[in-house]
């Protein structure tokens, strides 16, 4: 039973938004429970706006005829989980930065909140290591000459670019020097800018894998290339059907194909550097998860193998946060003169941010970083997969032990209505149909496991069973 | 008389480039002067490179023969300019970024130390505030909502398109709103877009004034645009002339013209807008240093007239640092579409910096910079231009009171010649010749006032003057 409580005088003086709010007690929550969640779903549907204040911890308890204590503690908890600003001696605020999200995949409707989040395409943004970024941060403040805020290399800092360098090769057995890096304001950049450079080489067609990230194949079009789907098996992208296509080069992710999961076979790895250098074509290596491996040792990026033939991808933004934008690529020798002189003007990432990231990872702290997201994600993982084994008429697709993601799949789905139903629930799902180019050839979900919080994580994954479970 | 100073056993243990380091002792100099130039130098010509340690004090004291306190007060002296980092407790090493720079004008020759740089294109990044930065950078880390780290709005943080629109409309008088902004990886990268977006809407041509800044014109051509010259008079850009051309657009820096430093008169501004809006083209306002007005209170942006057919286009390059690589748009309705479409993926700005910046500019440290370096900068111009006035042969062109840079012309100068022998002395010159699109109409120097640090200012003042003087 829900009941009403009062709202009452003590609140005017702030914003309509804020008068007018509702706040219920559900009994079966408690009073802290309650508040909180009154809170959230305000900030949620936009009663509550950036900036926002909230009445004084006392005022508002007044005037609720709940103890200052609990108000105080739903306020910390919102703080914590980011809706709000909390700040000694000052009034909460609702915080300014719940942006609308572009274009990770699973962001379709920017701004609507979704408590019980399984869309993919983001790491577990709570976990990004502000105290080590803001020491870093400061140590470039402090000791950074001053031609560091000037104009610098096109191609990205020489400082970060040789740090990527040599934590490539470490963690992911990239052939690489400074001079073969490039630093990018984030991988649809750097997949465009790639895209315009095998234009201007004369190529006019990509190959790419088949299902694949929308966002990858709109970015390669952006650039005028045609897109050419090529069929994903067990063992990876099929070399033989790439065999009979005319394209100049051929995007895929070896470590953990996205969306399937499939990681390329060394069988596979081998047809495809054999294809490559037969005919001179580019391979595009989209290392996106690599580093997110749980059952053993990440296997190396094929660049490693063919540092001649593989443009290498990688990015921040699974290891530590996309708003960073910032992304790499490892470029073979003969390729970087085209790409250096189509990108020209049009790159340009902040000195500074490079050259915090260069410290962070110089400090170990990338590493250290990377283990504890990765501890957390293999857990969520399991719980994922041991939970879903209930949801009879789903299967798991491909289960490498990697990554930020598991696919779902189950024959005469209606992906559309499951997620807009489990919408109106809270729980945002994402469905493989848009991966597919062309006709869907399986119906199914591609499930992150990454965006509800720590202390939500397990009531979601219950209400996800639980939604999955009746709607069949 | 330069006497060479013995090299001493207390070095070996150190890097092989700090071993060979031989220090001379100019009798004219002093001690500590000819320790630092000796430093310099070695730093300057990579005979110390990034990271090098120096010895201890003690040692370099005892091995050279001087005091103590000499060699300490010659590192701080160094390490205020940047040449070195200092820690207590630690011993001194070569500052790791000294990076080579394009595409500013002036910086022909990355790498190339240049003790009297008189190369136009960047503000005095010495001056840049590092600590205000760092406070913004901690309040950010401190209060961001975790939804910052996430993917972002691709046209730009909502919250510092909200700072940067009653900052322009304050500061420069355009009509923006949050809708209008859009933030970009650096002027040229936003340039860049724009020649896409007008390719895209079915433009060829765009008009620029002639002369006017080499990388610009090449950022355009390189979105496959034309770009045709239009010749600047006293009044600003040639409307009569632009009136003759099919031309879809056209780009002007009204407020201080690069690089004569004419500032474009109402009645042309008038007539400009008129010529814009009769034909339905558009005009991109190119407010580069627009923050920089010496005389008077800056005279307002030319979108402020015509918010529907300017384009306005502003930089934190100028004002805070290149390094940064912020730029920004307002953009009339009517061309945010195409302009959003065409950019796409290839934009992408670090959502943390662009929080920072918004900090700073909410803090009223932006405004505050702004004005200390405003300061700075009107005593520079001052007195090169008092010290421009004994070489006789020169003369200033359209001295606006405004900017970062000093156009001087002279007939019949061999420029190329002018710049590579003051390079030989360690001066730093830049020709008018780049500037024109086809036949130079005129030679000259664009001079900037900014890099020279400021303990050194005076001397590399002397040094210019003495050098043109005896050059003729």
């Amino acid at each position: 039973v829900l009941a009403p409580v009062r709202q009452g005088g003590g609140w005017a003086g702030y914003r309509r938004a804020v008068r007018d709010l509702l706040l219920t007690v559900d009994p079966t929550l408690g009073r802290r429970a309650s508040l909180e969640r009154s809170l959230r779903e305000a900030i949620g549907d936009g009663r509550l706006v950036a900036g926002d204040a909230l009445p004084s911890t006392r005022a508002l308890a007044d005037d609720l005829g709940i103890s200052r204590s609990t108000v105080v503690a739903a306020y910390e908890q919102l703080a914590i989980e980011g809706y709000l600003i909390t700040r000694q001696g000052a009034l909460a605020r609702v915080a300014p930065t719940r942006l609308p999200a572009e274009p990770s995949p699973g962001r379709a409707k920017p701004g609507r909140f979704v408590p019980y989040d399984f869309r993919p395409g983001s790491p577990a943004v709570g976990l990004f290591p502000r105290a080590a970024w803001l020491r870093s941060s400061r140590a470039v403040m402090r000791d950074a000459a001053d031609e560091a805020f000037d104009y610098g290399d096109w191609r990205g800092s020489p400082v970060l670019r040789a740090q990527l360098a040599s934590y490539l090769s470490r963690v992911r057995a990239v052939a690489a020097d400074v001079g073969a890096v490039r630093i990018y304001g984030g991988f649809f950049a750097a997949v465009s800018f790639l895209g315009d450079a095998l234009r201007a080489s004369g190529e006019r067609r990509i190959a790419i894998e088949n299902p694949s990230l929308h966002v990858v194949r709109q970015a390669l079009a952006g650039a005028g290339l045609e897109v050419v789907p090529v069929p994903v098996d067990a063992g990876g992208i099929v070399v033989e059907v790439l065999e009979t296509l005319d394209v100049g080069a051929v995007l895929v992710t070896p470590s953990h194909q996205y969306p399937t999961g499939v990681a390329m076979t060394p069988e596979r790895r081998v047809e495809l550097i054999a294809w490559a250098r037969n005919h001179g074509r580019w391979i595009i290596e989209d290392d996106y998860d690599g580093e997110f491996r749980y059952d053993r040792q990440p296997v190396g990026a094929l660049q490693g193998l063919a540092p001649d033939r593989v443009i290498y991808g990688g990015t921040a933004s699974k290891t530590l946060a996309p708003g960073l934008r910032l992304a790499w690529l490892v470029v073979p020798a003969e390729f970087r003169r085209i790409l250096d002189e189509t990108t020209n003007f049009r790159g340009g990432v902040s000195v500074i941010e490079q050259l915090t990231l260069a410290d962070l990872i110089d400090r170990g702290e990338l590493d250290r970083h990377v283990r504890a997201a990765r501890a957390v994600y293999r857990t969520r993982r399991e719980a994922l997969i041991e939970r879903l084994a209930e949801v009879v008429w789903l299967r798991q697709l491909a289960p490498t032990s990697a990554g930020l993601h598991v696919t779902v799949v189950a024959d005469e789905l209606d992906e559309q209505m499951l997620v807009d139903r489990a919408a109106e629930l809270g729980i945002g799902l994402f469905g493989l149909g848009p991966h597919w180019s062309g006709t869907p050839q399986q119906s199914g979900l591609v499930l992150g496991f990454t965006r509800p919080p720590r202390h939500r994580f397990d009531e979601a994954l219950t209400r996800l069973v639980r939604y999955l479970t009746d709607e069949r």
